[in-house]
């Protein structure tokens, strides 16, 4: 039988929509951890440095420790785990990623069994809401983001959800998770969807394909590449319909093969249902190890640089409409020997400039770049080149 | 760390492919019964009277079991769980449903915080697989059933898997799971997919519906349904394009919302990666209750009878291709205040005789069997009623 003793908060006169006994609220965290009665520690307080203390103080004072906070696991989890270790008490933290979705525990005691080759999914509802709205009611950009924002599902700064900060904190955990390394949030490409356009989502539609911001960890001889990008999924791919707020991640396993699970990423009670599994999982009593083995047996594995990111692209460009346009963008492709997959072509209306999509075969991240360098440099191309990544997921 | 002292087979001489130390293969599971040595017994014989002997063999010599045996666990589950829980040692059985797809970990211990309002899903490969087949390569169903057994996803008698038999006792498991009840097979409604036709495909499809084989299990006003049927999904559902011998299984929760699982749902690896994490589990050494609840606080529940069922339906008539016949069958319907949504009528070339389809709006099952029974008796229609339940899931 779980007792709450404690609830620390900014406000204690805050009216919450349910009764609190008397006693209970403090606006004191050290209530909490200075408290000899109290087992686990839940913390949701959000933020990086008031959350660090509060678990250092809990873990130190021997409390068991829950949180849901994917900044701090994704800045300090390596040391925090090795805190919980040393004083010999679990640190969970199901809430983190992906919402109600126990990726947490299943990646950690489910797929004991084998070897992770790479997990990925849509781990950030906010920018998902944005895309599916773009897509489905034609909205710009901005309309979708306030639109999200009047809902309550993107913040006045948005800047964590559309910027890929908040799915490179979760990747980071996954990473962690999957393959038995510290989180590590700098050997990581991110990169967010401001710059995706209706035009963008328009084509892609076209060419059979919708836009999803995805989280992406994989292992390729021994070394992890982890990236946060906008990706065109065609319309076959179970992540490419998965509408709206909700969350979905894919784990490819050597023993298992793909299991693929969706749910809410997000919201109070789905939070709620993580943070129980937790609680119980605390009363069971024997810490599991926060990623997959003990740090001790951790080590820094080479991540990959996206340079070498082996994939096809789709290419937008914004050019004058002029007959030499086209083979002239295809010569520079051509001369990194990237293989043009195909091209649509459309003239603006009532004007001299014309829009070009295009989507290339597999070719490397680097010799796409010095291409789109030399491109973009041409005097026909009005605007940099809009580019999106095409997974084959 | 683990360490294989013994194997149970029938033929010891058989070539595994791969390497057993001498001494580790015998004929009799007796002996790692009787071996002190051995904490772990893992069951993957199949069939119910030897696995129970040895299962409750194993549990009395208190060593802890992992059995991969839904048959078993459907029909003896209760009497199991009450001797593991009677000489308190944990009775794990991951692999029994839904192959490698974590669902009874995630059930039991995931989605502690929440009450399972339903779960269901597709838990039948092989019956999936022929569905598929069917639709995508327009095959009839016994040249469809004739591949699945050459490719060994089907067993050469296949009615466990066509009749809805394993189904059946994997939603007998996920029932007991879900809502703290004894598996109870008894209390289902069972129907295979040996009367699904290539012309229902052709119909659903133009109708906008996919055919899948769905268990199901749903709690409404306190009473469970359980029924194993074909049905009728909206090309919408993420369900209904779950391909081939993949699983998929949804469990629709008060807090966390509906969480969705897809993966492989049988295979030796997949079992492996099931079966390792029941072992990893054991060695946590805290039993975690089968059945959600402890044996002891289950008590039988009221399950509703199938004659109460809600929901629309799919009507398919061979009849005479006479004027008077549509307005005939849908006064039928009328009569038991049973509305139509959809009508597609097709003559047969060469032939008096025409093919009607039709959907209706939600029923019960008690009045559309009436409606049906007088239907069938009419003298236009030709051949008994085929009718498959819609589900808007």
């Amino acid at each position: 039988r779980f007792v709450v003793r404690k609830i620390a908060v900014h406000d204690t006169t805050k009216d919450r929509g349910f009764c609190v006994p008397a006693g209970i609220l403090t606006t004191d965290w050290n209530d909490l951890v200075n408290d000899p009665e109290i087992d686990v520690i839940v913390e949701l307080i959000g933020g990086v440095a008031e959350a660090s203390r509060l678990v250092r103080a809990a873990l130190t004072a021997k409390k068991m420790v829950i949180t849901g906070n994917k900044a701090l696991l994704a800045e300090e989890g390596h040391e925090l785990v090795a805190l919980a270790e040393k004083e010999d008490v679990p640190l969970y933290f199901e809430a983190a990623v992906a919402g109600g979705i126990p990726i947490i525990k299943v990646v950690r005691e489910a797929l004991v069994g084998n070897h992770i080759q790479s997990i990925y999914g849509i781990i950030n509802g906010t920018s998902n809401y944005i895309l599916t709205r773009m897509a489905d009611a034609e909205l710009d950009y901005a309309v979708a983001l306030k639109e999200a924002q009047d809902l309550g599902y993107a913040e006045a700064n948005p800047t964590f959800d559309v910027d890929g900060v908040d799915s490179a904190h979760k990747l980071a955990i996954l990473t962690a998770l999957a393959y038995g390394v510290p989180p590590d949030t700098e050997h990581m490409y991110v990169e967010g969807i401001r710059n995706i356009t209706l035009n963008d989502i328009a084509y892609a539609a076209e060419m059979g394909y919708r836009i999803r911001l995805l989280g992406i960890s994989e292992v390729s001889d021994n070394r992890i590449t982890q990236r946060v990008h906008p990706c065109l999924l065609t319309d076959r791919s179970p992540i490419a319909n998965i509408d709206g707020v909700l969350n979905a991640v894919m784990v490819e396993c050597d023993e298992l093969g793909p299991l693929l699970m969706e749910g809410a990423g997000a919201g109070a009670t789905p939070t709620a249902s993580a943070v129980i599994s937790d609680i119980v999982e605390c009363a069971r009593g024997i810490p599991i190890p926060a990623f997959t083995s003990s740090t001790r047996m951790l080590d820094t594995e080479p991540f990959s640089s996206m340079e070498e990111h082996q994939g096809a692209y789709y290419i937008r460009l914004n050019v004058k409409d002029n007959p030499g346009v086209l083979s002239a963008v295809t010569s520079a492709l051509s001369k990194e020997t990237i293989g043009l997959d195909s091209v649509l072509q459309k003239g603006h209306k009532q004007s001299d400039s014309a829009q070009v999509a295009l989507t290339t075969f597999p070719a490397t991240e680097k010799t796409v770049k010095k291409a789109l360098r030399s491109i973009a440099a041409m005097e026909y191309v009005l605007e940099p080149p809009h580019v999106i990544r095409i997974e084959e997921v």
